[in-house]
């Protein structure tokens, strides 16, 4: 049994902070790292890229809509042309910091909205493959198992690592509970913890309505922004590992 | 006797453009192509490049302020750390468009204020230099002769390139008139075309008090986004070739 | 027979320009000022303000969603509440300089997506009613004639005034065809010139799929943007005044 | 003795927070809200005047340059005539807030970079002069003693108030010591407390190379946005009233 720990990180902007990037990156494998247009200014970027490579993490380009004041998290009905742009400019930037930090970018996952529209919207699912295709075709698309992104990645030769979310409720198709939901994210640490166990180990998780439906991650979110969030990370990591899981990156 | 064309592109922003790109790559033979912090959006960008490489013209970053409503032309007094990184993060955006396109970003401008900034600043100088450095250190920059800029990336062993202006008045100092001074801008096309020859020819051109300064280019900026600029772009290009002097590209 | 004739202004950006808004007012009389939210600088307002203003020009807040990059021009799926201030913020800014111009705000219209939006999303459109009960409700809203905005603006007591447009394509439900359909925009002057007149006239128009649909506009939108717009919009005004009818402001 | 107590407040920003506002209202008797330019998005605008109107609490403008990611705290050599518009845009913006909540903006105070700038630069001291002249004659702005804007702004008619810093180190000039420099701002509670003390009853402070410099602050700044900084500010107050100084205030 083998997981990957994913997270959000580099979500500050100018004089505006989001979460402990650095002590959580001590325990993720992954970092989500911003790139500019819903969060995350070049500095950011600059400092967080650094502080991943030194510590062995591995990078991702969390690509989202350029909405700094809606943080990324409202859906924008785009032209999926100006999407594919869109992607490859916030994926290049970030890049180009992985590699001056000595790494490189190596995957791709949609942010807030973009992360939602992409489990349906065709068109928007389409644009984020179509930009991955074009700057690197062996970059791994991140997202939810069953989506329209993973499937359309695979269809297009591209691979795909199904992920599951630690801290967010689950309808029964397997869809995350909107934010705007009430439930929709867990505070509860003990949850969270056994939660992420059962997603690793078992492969399911127990939707909002009691349903029980498969996930089988391979790899897993984990918040940095919420109180308490980095302890919270560091606590499931050592329940997977008392699990018997394996904590390893997925590339 | 040799010059290279070079002129900004890609200067437009969403619904709103900024000159005749296309006709502007059938006369130059470098495209200094605005990032996106002053101009330029990932669909100009994509557009540009992609004509760009078309047409074997080659691909430079225009680096500037991130000040779309200034259009980067008001210096900003920044910590010269985060200048180094924005001006990563513009190059990198950039190189990942001309990447796709087939090509890649062969040289750096800087833009507008930071432009001028530039040629005395010795802390923002500096950043740019070291920004190239971290990027790609055979990436030559493109400046004004006796600038900081030039000066202190030949200090740390980068590539330069001298440039005149074709259609700019110059004080006698060598420098650049402000945009803000009457007479800045010559409109003139006959007096245009002249300077520019003289400037490739014998390296002079007549300052705004009349003394002959000399400036050597081994590339002359001409202007896209005045009236009628892509004819006299032509018409430079034209007379050059007519008074001997090969159009070719600095790298 | 009497009727308004309204038209976008104040859509430049920096050094961008979008319309010569000077030529525009000099046949309109009324002007939807963008609000700095899609377009419109705080210099562009003070210019279109004072110059609307010294012709006897109607100021309106053309109010849309935070998106430069897509021109206002692009669905976004905003909380509610958050739009409800974003519109209040617009009607505000704009109001500003109405004032410092020695006129003021008097009435609202949303643009570009929101204003389609509004048509039949119950939420957006009740935000803008909201934030226009709370800014002033004497400001009347301007909009398409059975859309949810104008509906709900008089069940909260607010004048409304239902508009026509002189220069794009309508669907059988009397709603506008989108801009990203083929046909979308009228460009054949006649046309749009008999179109005018028919609306002002009859209260008819023929839809694309060549059914007459009822329209009965207070006002006439005439667009400014498009090659050789401020002509056209001065045949429209003439030829309305021919047809006996009466060009003056709603208000 | 009566002194005003006042504080940058709404420097939120869509997900990003800055400063317990509500807390801070409790303390203060002057709120400078931001306006969307440096800081402060519409819904925090609207939240921070309604909380300020519940408690009494005066509202102030803070205008500053358009730099999202500088926070406003790099000086911009913005054109005047462009500066007064864009402070024009903010105050009028706030104030349809403040007005909406039963309120309105009752002064203006610049902000950051803007406000080191206007003590020395005649141009922008002046655009913010004519803005608030062009806005409301009657809105008193704040600002150091002796700065090129409290002067300018008396003699074009302006009501000005003086005001001190609590935990900011000045120079021998009056002058603010550069936030770049080490030992720019004061961490030391108690050292704090005894400095605001001394500002508002024998009008003096010790500037950074231990001379003593005259303030005489009608008003005294307080910040929210450090550690522990709205425990400070309510000692501070404790401290002026245990010193007979009525908090209080200036209109």
């Amino acid at each position: 049994m083998v997981i990957d720990l994913n997270s959000d990180l580099g979500e500050g902007f100018g004089a505006w902070f989001s979460g402990d990037d650095e002590a959580l990156l001590n325990v993720v494998t992954s970092a989500n790292v911003a790139c500019g247009f819903h969060a995350g200014d070049p500095s950011v970027l600059r400092r967080v890229t650094e502080q991943a490579t030194e510590r062995g993490v591995v990078i991702g380009a969390q690509v989202g809509y350029r909405d700094l004041a809606g943080f990324g998290r409202r859906f924008i009905d785009m032209d999926p042309h100006e999407l594919v742009n869109d992607v490859i400019y916030q994926i290049a930037a970030l890049d180009g910091f992985a590699r001056v930090a000595g790494s490189k970018v190596r995957y791709v996952k949609p942010h807030g909205a973009l992360y939602n529209a992409v489990v349906s919207h065709e068109e928007q699912a389409a644009a984020v493959v179509e930009a991955v295709r074009r700057y690197d075709p062996r970059l791994p698309l991140l997202g939810l198992p069953e989506s329209q992104l993973l499937r359309q990645a695979e269809e297009a030769g591209l691979s795909t690592v199904p992920e599951s979310f630690a801290d967010r409720a689950y309808g029964p198709d397997g869809k995350l509970v909107s934010r705007r939901e009430p439930g929709a994210v867990l505070h509860e640490p003990d949850e969270v913890v056994k939660r992420s166990v059962r997603m690793a180990t078992d492969g399911t998780v127990t939707a909002i309505d009691e349903t029980v439906i498969t996930v089988r991650p391979r790899s897993l979110c984990v918040h940095g922004d919420t109180r308490g969030a980095v302890e919270l990370a560091r606590r499931v990591r050592e329940a997977l590992t008392e699990a018997g899981v394996e904590v390893r990156p997925f590339v």
